[in-house]
């Protein structure tokens, strides 16, 4: 059998202590990324490149909730988060299920990581 | 490392000629599948059971386009292929991505085996 279309790769590590699940699926038009602490897919929310621009600097996302409660913290770091894979995937979109139990700063930093390291799996 | 919380099977196969994959996804509070013979995630569409009736016989589903065309046809793919999943997983809601070329009945009737094939592989 030919290989599989679509691709899906999984980590689990520990952030501050708690257990953290990335799933990243690669669609020919959509990155689906999971980042859950509750295994629970969470919110879901689509970011979008607003424009097919070819500056990365100036490049700018709509972010949207799905499913789930919609507040402004998520979209911030629905954004935060899902940029540079978009960007990494050539400015496709990304819809993004978000269960986190700690969103701060340095939680996010280092989930950042992870979807880092989940994602190459795709690409390389 | 324990065993990932999260578990993702995926089958492909040719429905009609046309290569067709199927990814089902086990979240806590969700069963994500994807039929997709496009290689895209398609429309989405959450299929969620309208209350916790134990009679199997007599339990509706809510269906609601999130992402994509709301056309009355997806509604009903929607409903044909995500109840039995939904009622496998103890009445779990499901979130749906739909990208066929061929939805004669004929299709879903042989896509619904390939999702049956996968879900299979969650719970078994």
């Amino acid at each position: 059998m030919s290989e599989p279309v679509i691709k899906s790769r999984q980590v689990q590590k520990h952030v501050n202590g708690i257990s953290t699940e990335v799933v990243c699926t690669e669609f020919s038009n959509y990155i689906f990324i999971v980042l859950t602490q509750y295994g629970k897919i969470g919110t879901l929310i689509s970011v979008i490149p607003d424009s097919q621009s070819k500056d990365i600097s100036t490049q700018s996302f709509s972010t949207k909730v799905l499913l789930g409660k919609d507040e402004p913290l998520t979209h911030v770091c629905a954004k935060n988060l899902a940029t540079f894979v978009s960007q990494e995937a050539g400015n496709r979109p990304v819809l993004l299920g978000l269960a986190l139990k700690d969103s701060s700063i340095d939680a996010i930093k280092q989930i950042k990581e992870i979807i880092k390291s989940c994602s190459n799996l795709l690409w390389y």
